[in-house]
Order: C-alpha cells, then sequence, then structure tokens
C-alpha cells in the first residue's frame, strides 16, 4: 500500500515536469515524439530512416534513452543531426525529469522542429511516464507475436502511432499482421497503424508523410 | 535520493522473501527456474518445447507473470501439466513475494520436481528480482539485434543461461550471432549458451539434456 502510494506521488510529480517540457516544445514550435518498443523491435532503425528522410525539410535533434553505452547515438548520430544521449543507469524508463535536463541543450541547436526521444525499451514502464510528447510512437516487430497489444496493454493504449516493423520477415513467422492490428485497436480503436521495413524501407515514405502531417497540424 | 533509498529497501525485503523460497524450494528438492527476456523473444514458446520434452521424466508445474490475460498459461496448460497464472497488472516483474504466495499451490500438486516460472516479458526490471530460483534463464531472439547484452547488462549478468532463440531467422536478420555470443559473454563469462529454435525445435534437446543435468547436480 505504501508502495502504491509512494508509485502514485512519483508519477504525479512526473505529470507536473511533463507539463512544463510540453508548454516548452508549445512555445518554441518543437514536435516532440516519444519512440516506446521492446528491446530491438527497430527503434534505432526506424530513427536511421526517418532522420535522412526527413532532415532536409525540418531540423531534427535526437535524445537516446539507454540503460548503458552510447551504441544508439552513434548509429543516429551518422547521419549529421545532433543527438543526446540519457544514461539511465538502472532506470527502466525516460522520465519528465531526465528530459527537462535536455532542454538547454536543444535550445542550443537553434531552431529545431522535429525532437525524436528513443526511449529505453521496455514494453511495461515508459507507459506510465509521460515525457511531454506530442505523439508517442510504439514500435512492434512482428517478431514478436500478435498477441503483444493484450499482454502489455498500458503502452498501446497510451499510444497514438503503432509501427509494425520488420515486415520483411512477415513469411519467415507465425505473425498475423490482421490480428496483431485487430488486437491493438482492441485495446486502442484511436491508433494509427503502419507497417514497415526498416531492413528494405518499405513504408518508410507513409510514416514519414503522416509525421510532416501531424507536425504541420500541430504548429497551427 | 529518498527514491533510491526507498528502491534499496524494497529490494532488500525481497531478497528476504527470496531466502525463503529458496529454502522451500530446497527443502523439497524442486529445481526452480526463472525463465525472462523482452517480450516476444519466445519465453512461452520455450516452454511449450521444455515441457512436452521433459514431463515424463519429472513432474513439472510452471508460473505464468503477465501483466494482463492468461493466454501463455492457456498455451502451456495443454500439455497437461499444472500453471499458475500471476496477473502483475501495472507491475513490470515477478517478485519473490509474488512466488511466496504460490508456494502452497505448488506443495498442492505433489512431488514436483521442476518448477518453471515465466516473468513478464521486460529486460529491465526483473534483473533486480530474485524470486528464489536455482538457475537463471534468459531468452533472446536474433530478431532483436546482437548488441542487446551491452545495452541492457543487468539481465545478462545475473543470469546463468543464455537462449539465442528464433535461429531459424539467422539468414533473414543482420544477426551477427558470435557477436551476440561474444557480447554477452563479455558481460558475463561463467554464461552457458544455447541456440534454439522453437519453431522447428532444433536445439531443444541439448538445452533439455542440460536442464537434466543441473537438476540431478542440484539434488546432491
Amino acid at each position: 500500500m505504501h508502495e502504491i502510494l509512494i508509485e502514485e506521488k512519483i508519477l504525479s510529480r512526473n505529470n507536473e515536469i511533463a507539463s512544463g517540457n510540453r508548454a516548452f516544445f508549445k512555445e518554441r514550435k518543437i514536435f516532440a515524439v516519444n519512440v516506446v518498443s521492446s528491446p530491438g523491435a527497430g527503434k534505432t532503425a526506424l530513427l536511421e530512416r526517418a532522420v535522412p528522410a526527413l532532415k532536409d525539410r525540418v531540423a531534427i535533434a535526437v535524445v537516446e534513452g539507454d540503460l548503458a553505452t552510447d551504441l544508439d547515438a552513434k548509429r543516429v548520430g551518422r547521419f549529421g543531426v545532433p543527438v543526446r544521449q540519457i544514461t539511465t543507469g538502472r532506470a527502466c524508463h525516460l522520465d519528465a525529469h531526465n528530459i527537462s535536463h535536455v532542454l538547454p541543450w536543444v535550445e542550443e541547436q537553434g531552431a529545431v522542429g522535429l525532437l525524436l526521444m528513443e526511449n529505453v525499451g521496455n514494453m511495461v514502464c515508459p507507459a506510465e511516464y509521460d515525457l511531454g510528447e506530442a505523439l508517442r510512437l510504439v514500435v512492434m516487430s512482428v517478431a514478436e507475436g500478435d498477441d503483444k497489444p493484450l499482454k502489455y496493454p498500458a503502452i498501446f493504449s497510451s499510444s497514438d502511432v503503432l509501427v509494425l516493423n520488420k515486415i520483411d520477415l512477415l513469411g519467415h513467422t507465425d505473425f498475423d499482421i490482421e490480428r496483431a492490428r485487430s488486437n491493438a485497436l482492441r485495446i486502442n480503436p484511436y491508433l494509427k497503424v503502419f507497417e514497415t521495413s526498416c531492413r528494405t524501407g518499405e513504408g518508410i515514405d507513409r510514416l514519414c508523410a503522416f509525421l510532416e502531417g501531424e507536425m504541420i497540424r500541430a504548429k497551427k
């Protein structure tokens, strides 16, 4: 019971800080995206596709959240956009406080239009921590099993976009993409669902066009 | 700072209860295995292979940990072994307290020799929570990326066995199995590494023979 009260307190404090982050982004017309998934679903690979596709049309900055290493920051940094690593140590998710510490760095990058925040690979804890994002995007690999939306409902119900990734593997697994889609929409009927292969590049254009549309809508 | 102190207190209380669970298992010669991985790496599929392979040689009971649903319990229950579902709600891992509540049920099943405890799919939080197991087995799918041991070190350093699963997908991904193995052994040189495909059944015999050997050793 004590444990739950402490957790509620931590979450309510997180929500306050997230509101501050959101106000910061809104004032500067920065579209912030929180990218979440299991480890290895393809968040970094998705950024490696989206960043070169979008970077000539919008100024991008990237925040990489990891328990350990700066491997992902190095991968995304190759595309010549500013990348900031947050190493969380034992913490299983980014929180609004982590992001608030990065805001001065974002400011230094000049007129950033799109801030991509790659969370720690985890389908549970990141669901509860608002970072102040405009859009939450959950990536799910077709190698993971089509029942995952039912088994990890909070991450799907708190997201705006679902990317079904690694569709190049579809023929080699027992994954039923229609069942995955309907399981996800059962949990959250407002989800926009995209299918991508970061290996072949399939579906990336459609997703990027959608993100651009959302950025324009948000500025209005 | 307060948050860290509370966490230390929770973990030290968990360790106490885990010691009690361990004594319970030891007294009754029950070999308890804690199975951990990302969502969708194949923990349940591994049980669906291991349970029929072993159940005529040892009395098995299974505990299934999930945030929501009893889908996995139903899958494993088909093999005619007793299965107990623990639904954790928002909690991102099983803990020793969850398991302590299941011990009377284990007792009721008669002379159980092998207790398989499938944790919540998560590469972070389960690393810190001892359940009182004799052996911790981490499953990693070749669809996840060979850098995962470096990025989620705690789960690899706290495990005894690493199962590299879905090797039937090897030709269809950029996963380098030797790099994965060496990354894992860099984090934990004591890991026993197995390669399996739960889809084709490859490698299951070797893993089950190893588990049987460990069970016999533990009884001595």
